[in-house]
């Protein structure tokens, strides 16, 4: 990684990944069972960079809130592993890649229960069930978090986090899946709280709505020894097992395609929002809503590859 | 299948059945999930035959309630064909044995739920529904259903069956495998109602207490080309093909080991009871509480296996 | 099953379900593996029935060999239940559904090299080896066994039962799949011969050539108590026992469909043949090349369901 | 990774790594189907890391030569992409982490005959076949490779790589479950030449002996940009990508924790060696018999997860 960031390039570079990988036709897909998803317009393109030396940069729609949908499992993993509990949570998931669809029954019946790592459905079930414990308003405690590492952005006319409760409701609605598997994670003896409420939690997280500006410096603490923007979130050694978690499990079913591709740790979200990490430099968070075969964002993973290439960024 | 009924040496065959199998010590299990069945002594045994001349032979505790459990489902798949909607049932699930544990969720995910029989979990539950799309209370329609068939015992202490909800409450409490398959089968598109209901209304109908006289009387209708106590409940050829369905399907995963040993079309419960079907002669029912390795009466199961070797029935 | 047997009635039935069932068009399919099994005319159909009180009646291409393929099983199995080591066998496959494909090599993984039955390929395997421990050339063997049950067939012009040695190196070259279950089998250690020999064992077996008469004629003892129509080969016990095995795991993935409808104990194989028993009364076979998606006969399966329904036979 | 390399203390840090994690006593197991990997002593414990300034340390048992085993994945890899029909390998196997055993066939038979990953040895006679389709000999190609990158080591007994052929016999001798994924392989069309041929190839490539010093110098091109000790092996940006399938599918079925624990790209085997990469700065070979439940070397492991302690390396 012998690249180093220089600020003018920077903004430079991602005004041209903007105008490279911005949609120009409806190509990918959203997904079925979120109503809301539907309604966003396919042309939406946004990307921003927060750096470990204090600098954001930003291009497109990167002030336009969006779902964070599944890169909210990130930030409530990390909450998970602030308290004195967090020991427990790993007897409760494990940290391996998954090899099947990140909200597949069949291999949760193979393990007993035990998810594979907390960021296919099941492990985030059982990560808001373990935050519920100690507070029952998970989703909240989420968006709090989320506020205080997203800072106030001057000069743009975008809010703070909030939680979308209109598009968390219609999710709801359609979230039978997590519905079984909540219950079959309770059948498991792996759920301490009711099965309906950790779904409803788990959906409220998902519908927090960010901007890419505001993901990036909410990422930052991973890619900066768990330093956030306003304070320690974890210790060095845990922000960098975030990141192995990243890297390995991130991307859904193809988080070995992504690590091959652009080499870094990676969250996405049905929402077409991608948090990436380039540790110690910066965090990246791309969006763009249209999706491929696995539920990454389409044009977001295309500017990601590119933007490596074109950087050199890659932990390998 | 030469052997004759002939009156006497069956009451006498069925005194000797319940010396010889009558439990002698606590062998076998109890299905952990559902504590009602936990309190039952496990040196119950009873056995009943309802002839298709209208006889009726019973020894043991043959007129001792129990909780019929995964019996019902011959009889909830019974009233199911019985409607003019039963062409609708066969698109929703098949007719084929599972291979596996009555209550995986693996195959149904395979096989994009669709359930492999009615006699299975996700199977009865998809019945259930399509019962309650036309009664919504349909465990209280297939009390009335047994009530009718049962008729009136002379000369007995016991009671027509009745729905214990006091356990079917308690067993709901341990549903969350259940409640997994009917979410799973509702993310599926494949059930109608709420799948809370129909989870509550499944557990209702497994709660049902018969004695083996009754159970016994309610399903000669299997054994006599559809004609039951009271009245025809279905055609001769769909009475035959609830028997093939109970032959290939109707020991959760030793139907086979079944078929094998006793050769007949039987259905368990986890509640202990086996009904049997001798067509053109009979229907039998076994009753001993405690449970073989696959959730089948371990008393149970070698009774009527040592019945068949000494009657000659079976259907090969 | 009140229906009787009346010779001249059945005669014309047959002719009659040949007319009805012999196929018009090239529907259906062919096994891509099997180069030699293509070439048969789409058109060819057969049916004969042997009866328990001696009497042959056949209709349509019912003297025309054809590839027995998989029926061959119910013969191996069958010959290996002869012997004294029989109980060993059944510590090395189940008498269970599978619920899978033929072929698949899931089941067999999961539940540790013990195939669920004879009639899946695994299972078949097994049957084979245990053969071989005592004759080598197994297959020799079953042919002298068919050919001593099919006996001569005075009046027709064909031949006795062969193995087709062209036709079984030609489907030995399409073989990889027995090959990976024959090896996983060794690596479970449920294989004692070379892996390579039982599968040309077994292909050989398969690729025996009979006819319809031939095959209903071989057959006859599962219907008549163990007794062949040239002394005993089962006892009675053991004769029912195959039946439960065919009408729960005969007809590939479609067993269950198979009861439903036609109700009968029966084996097909990829050739296009079907053996069904009527207890205590006949063995019928049938045959027409081309398949539907679970891999039996099309026409065969049609015509039984039809023959069934006319002649009221049926097991329940 | 900001911590640098100083020469004289990683050699006394080497030693110390070694007094800590050589074995004391018998713990972890060996390969139960590989007879030679039991003869070697459990207290074995090496350790080199070879440095991207050309620089070699090394402690323990360095310079014992020990059975490659999986370590060859990298290597034959390494050479499919250097050929100009690379392209086509990546058609015949994925790149994404299994979830499954190394061995398993069940993911094989789900994705029809697409191996997850070059790592699991579906994926790697994938690549063997590869290689064979333009030199038949490729475990002499391979070794031929792995001599010229290990070099001459002066002032050492060892000798250069070589394949033990009596431990390649005696390895093939318990190869079936090998055998039948290339069987399986052949069956789905994704093997060229022959499944006996392809296996016996693959497994010589296993049994080749190199010592830790020799491969830590062997698999410096992944950590130089892919530039080997003796001239340039890949691209740049292949030797990065082969690195994020290592660290994505290397360890087997713990990838995922290795990742966490270590958080560097790593290839184990069943002989107990582990290849690490830092990427930038060094190629470590650890070695140590004995193996925990994931087959990965259990002394190893630790020592590793220890060396990343304390010199801070890791890719996150």
């Amino acid at each position: 990684m012998s690249t180093t960031l220089s600020a003018p390039p920077l903004g430079l570079l991602l005004g041209d990944i903007v105008r490279r990988h911005r949609p120009q036709k409806k190509e990918g897909t959203v997904p079925g069972n979120i109503p809301f998803l539907a309604t966003v317009p396919f042309d939406r393109f946004g990307i921003a960079v927060a750096t470990t030396s204090g600098e954001v940069f930003s291009s497109g729609d990167a002030n336009v809130p969006f779902s964070i949908q599944s890169i909210s499992k990130v930030f409530t993993l990390a909450m998970a592993l602030q308290g004195s509990r967090s020991a427990r949570l790993w007897s409760r998931v494990l940290r391996e890649p998954s090899g099947t669809a990140f909200n597949s029954l069949v291999q949760l019946e193979a393990e007993h229960g035990i998810p594979r790592n907390p960021f296919i459905n099941a492990g985030a079930l059982v990560v808001t069930d373990h935050l519920m414990e100690e507070t029952p308003d998970a989703a909240t405690q989420l968006l709090q978090f989320l506020t205080k590492q997203a800072g106030a952005e001057e000069g743009t006319a975008s809010h703070g986090p909030s939680i979308d409760e209109a598009a968390a409701a219609g999710e709801l609605a359609g979230s039978s899946r997590n519905l079984a598997l909540a219950h079959f994670l309770k059948d498991f003896g792996n759920l301490t709280q009711p099965a309906e409420s950790v779904v409803e939690n788990y959906v409220r997280q998902c519908s927090i709505m960010m901007s890419c500006v505001q993901l990036a410096k909410a990422g930052l603490f991973l890619a900066n020894d768990g330093q956030g923007t306003s304070g320690r979130v974890l210790s060095p050694s845990e922000a960098k097992r975030i990141g192995s978690i990243m890297l390995t499990c991130g991307m859904y079913d193809a988080a070995g395609e992504f690590a091959y591709r652009v080499g870094l740790p990676g969250k996405s979200g049905v929402g077409g929002g991608i948090l990436v990490i380039v540790p110690g430099q910066c965090a990246i968070c791309v969006w763009s809503p249209r999706l491929d075969a696995k539920g990454n964002s389409l044009a977001g993973t295309a500017a990601l590859a590119d933007l490596s290439d074109r950087t050199g960024w890659s932990v390998f």
